[in-house]
């Protein structure tokens, strides 16, 4: 009888196993880029597209699924690769979408197959990741719902998704080629901020309105509605991808719980603005519990730089008002763009759920510390770090490190920390000695604990620093630590917390401050790790890891074709 | 003594020979396309540039030598590729530059090699074969000058090249993206037309004059200089790479003689205005032998269509007047736009140098009517030739029918002449029926003589037909006739010179007009043959003959790597 019970348990563990086998679903995708002409301000330009739409379709799947998608480029000259961002990659390396470190690009009228699996519940995003092509348009949210029978710690009615951005009415090429240009023209403030692919560009302030160019009555530019029935309670999943704005996020006259960040629960804390920087996804709750016979507005500010650009607009709407119904309110103006007090203290307040803790590895094998400063190299102004201001090199790192092309890359490798550190003074202009540019990246022994210090400074000009929000490929990171001005190698690693601390894909360095994030450096592949500010890394802020690329298997053919992985082509 | 004699002779074939081979110069050019702001017409745009210059650096060589040019793609994400219009390619049918034909495009951060022999003296064009790059500014000349000891027949003191083009302040994304639209949206007329790279827009036209986008006092839009020693005469190499204009060319007060054409003699005529069509090049010869205390406007004009664009001008200064220095009258007004016979009178005008008759075949071997009408497809306006209206594959023929990868086009040819063409009503709008889209090419036999005829017809609008130029590449043909409405089978072979035609690489159908050309197939090879109208081409205005493939040696795999040779990527 005891056996019979045994056996029946392994029985029953085995069918679990193979009902959970059977629930991963492939989920096929097949999309197309374009450029179309869009008005998602109400100022027509061409927009790269995903099956016509931008932001492009949403990937709704559950945790373990895999994700197939076949990419088409209906591009007519240009080259594509779209990034999964948030998306770990484990066991894929080659599908992280990144041009240059895992791929070459993918060339007009071929299909590229993107498979990976989404392997955690959370709130993620794609977008290009090539050039500057992510500021034309092509991005878009992914969805990973937990498997069946699990439960968030937390509960709503309804989940929706929105993806905040700025937008340029200039195309990326002219944005481009102003950052190369000597003398360098800085892209400049952005024209408007959309909330998920809608804005409102004042075509009043354009010679463009009489010409059709622009236009405020076309409906792809109508606000974006958010529609809620009184009294339910919302999961909205909240993703930045601007090109240049930190953002502030709220709905005028009520709360926001937030409880979720880059895929990992947050012990629950409540805020009316959300501050979200560009690649930081969250999910907040939002209980519509105000009068239920108005709309609200719905408002978005680019903060962290001064700046023109007007707030972004969309209308928090109570059923059954109508959607289009204006507040009767002046919509509220947001927090004060230089208020870096208040952006500090959420980024202290965000800790992991206490019963979703990732324990942290309480001691690190390898400190890298990351000096941003802003520099001119050879009269064209670069982001640099550690005075190395990165370049990506034409022959993807990935292909390169696994097949021993390393005359591609330069070998030397960045330094962990810049020479000199401690007589830098990150109050002041960069002296600007020695400053290059670099294709290097750092070699992590495989499975290490490592420390990332990202350290602000001064930019070029006298008291400006900016917030940088950086991304980690193929890994979550834990955020341990922050701190006003210059790091203390002996003394603030004292004050880290180890005990309950996020785990996040995206983290801000705040101005003249510092972030200290931990992470295992146990995905075997090359990563890339950068300012997700597309100007930035564009001019150079970022750098890249390797760890274990001797246990990557086999590499798709289908990744290579550029550079010095032309030599494969073997007819 | 008999022997010796012949021996000397023999030894004497021999150093000439040696001599000839040693005088085949190698030249080796390092070029870099980039996108730069530049200002050619006083309005500041995105251009293509090649070492930093739209039109790029002048090819100055001698017949026989070999062009080394290593091009390497600067942009960011888009790639590239570079035809050499009129350059033949015997034995080196990779090099010819024709995106989807003969190669994959370059890719960013990649270098390509071009080598080939200029294998007759000449005058030669360059330019951009890939989407609707010509446009961006991505075009030289190329003059090939005879072998030492060898004489024109004709004399000049001093030779220079001058480019015409059109130029549009729109990038060609948008301009693409319009004409792929549903509705479709026409380029429209060019803003302005360029001589020699510099134009002269009007600024007080744009709202973009207040933001500097507009300029004009900008000294890169300072009108073209042709400098001239009054008793001197010039040799003028004038060629078109215009995008959509058909041009009249003119020096006030001053004759042209036309000497030669494509790279052909022609037998000399006289004439006021030289009507130039995209993609052909004229030598003409000018006296300075007007009053030299002056200086002369230098004109061309926009006809064959009913336009906007304003007239460009340059100064055709005499020494030592300043080269400033406005002419003292008001400029010719240049032609009658729809003045037909002219332009036809001038075709029929171009016959082959006397001394330089290349003897044409007297009959052919095949006929082809390319009967060119404008239909509707799936929404969308296309050219179309036969009923195909021609779409690139993404695969270059050249490889997929030396390598059998023939499932990569389409393998029904197109017809040799349209279903009904006896019926059909030149005079009319398209019936528009069963018009489809194709990438299929005729299949030519190895040295057979082929008869084109191109039929021109009415358009989908009204009593409107247009002028086309037609260009084939890897081979001149002769020019064996041209005429009214529509062609006559058996009556109007009759007709052809087959005495003394020019020979050409591109030639215009004239409206409602046919133009018959003859030539061999015996350049082993796949070779494009189409509008040279940026936007009819892309509107699918052209066709592809394969001839001699069998005989075409080992590919190089430089022009691999997109489409379906991609299965050659063998790690």
């Amino acid at each position: 009888m005891k056996d019979l019970t045994l056996i029946c348990a392994i029985l029953l563990v085995i069918l679990s196993l193979k009902y959970s086998t059977v629930e991963a679903k492939i989920r096929h995708y097949r999309w197309e880029v374009k450029y179309e002409f869009k008005s998602p301000d109400c100022y027509r330009k061409l927009v790269i597209t995903i099956n016509g739409k931008s932001p492009g379709p949403t990937i709704r799947a559950q945790q373990g699924d895999t994700i197939v998608i076949d990419l088409k480029n209906g591009l007519l000259t240009e080259n594509v690769a779209i990034h999964w961002h948030g998306i770990r990659q484990i066991g894929t390396p080659w599908a992280d979408g990144t041009e240059g470190v895992t791929q070459c690009p993918v060339l007009p009228g071929d299909t590229f197959r993107y498979k990976f699996v989404v392997d955690r519940a959370g709130t993620y995003l794609y977008h290009a990741h090539y050039g500057m092509q992510r500021e034309a348009g092509l991005y878009g949210s992914i969805q990973v719902a937990l498997p069946d029978g699990e439960n968030e710690p937390f509960v709503y009615d309804y989940d929706r998704s929105v993806i905040l951005n700025d937008w340029y009415h200039r195309s990326t090429y002219e944005q481009a080629a102003g950052l190369s240009s000597v003398p360098f023209v800085w892209v400049g403030d952005p024209q408007s901020l959309l909330i998920e692919g809608r804005g409102r560009f004042n075509c009043s302030r354009t010679p463009d309105v009489a010409s059709g160019v622009c236009n405020m009555t076309n409906p792809e530019c109508s606000p974006y509605v958010f529609t809620v029935v009184p009294g339910k309670t919302y999961r909205l999943r909240i993703g930045s991808l601007t090109a240049l704005a930190a953002l502030s996020f709220e709905i005028e006259g009520h709360n926001m719980t937030v409880v979720e960040a880059d895929g990992h629960y947050v012990e629950p804390f409540v805020v009316k603005n959300l501050y979200v920087y560009s690649g930081e996804t969250y999910s907040v709750l939002v209980t519509a519990n105000q009068d239920p016979t108005r709309n609200y507005w719905v408002v978005t500010k680019m903060v962290s730089r001064n700046n023109t650009t007007p707030n972004g607009f969309g209308i928090f709407n109570y059923y059954p008002n109508h959607p289009r119904r204006s507040p009767p309110t002046v919509p509220p103006s947001g927090p004060w763009w230089n208020d870096v007090d208040a952006r500090v203290n959420q980024s202290l307040a965000i800790k992991s759920h206490r019963d979703y803790v990732h324990p942290v590895p309480q001691t690190s094998d390898r400190v890298i510390i990351l000096l941003n400063t802003q520099n001119r190299i050879n009269g064209s102004v670069k982001w640099s770090i550690n005075n190395v201001s990165f370049t990506l090199p034409h022959t993807p790192y990935l292909v390169s490190l696994k097949h021993d092309l390393l005359h591609t890359f330069e070998q030397t490798p960045p330094p962990d920390v810049i020479n000199g550190y401690e007589a830098y003074d990150i109050n002041i202009a960069p002296p600007n000695v020695n400053a290059t540019s670099s294709n290097s990246l750092y070699r992590l022994k495989f499975n290490t604990t490592v420390d990332i210090i990202l350290q602000n400074a001064n930019t070029l000009n006298v008291n400006n620093s900016e917030t940088h929000p950086w991304h980690l490929h193929g890994h979550d990171f834990w955020v341990v630590g922050y701190g006003d001005g210059k790091f203390n190698a002996s003394e603030d690693p004292k004050r880290y917390n180890l005990v309950n601390p996020i785990m996040k894909n995206t983290v801000p360095v705040h101005p003249y401050g510092w972030t200290a994030l931990r992470f295992v450096a146990d995905n075997p592949g090359v990563w890339a790790f950068h300012c997700h500010i597309e100007s930035h890394f564009y001019m150079g802020m970022g750098v890249v890891f390797e760890e274990g690329i001797e246990k990557v298997t086999k590499l798709p053919s289908s990744i290579m074709g550029c550079g010095d992985t032309r030599r494969f082509i073997k007819p």
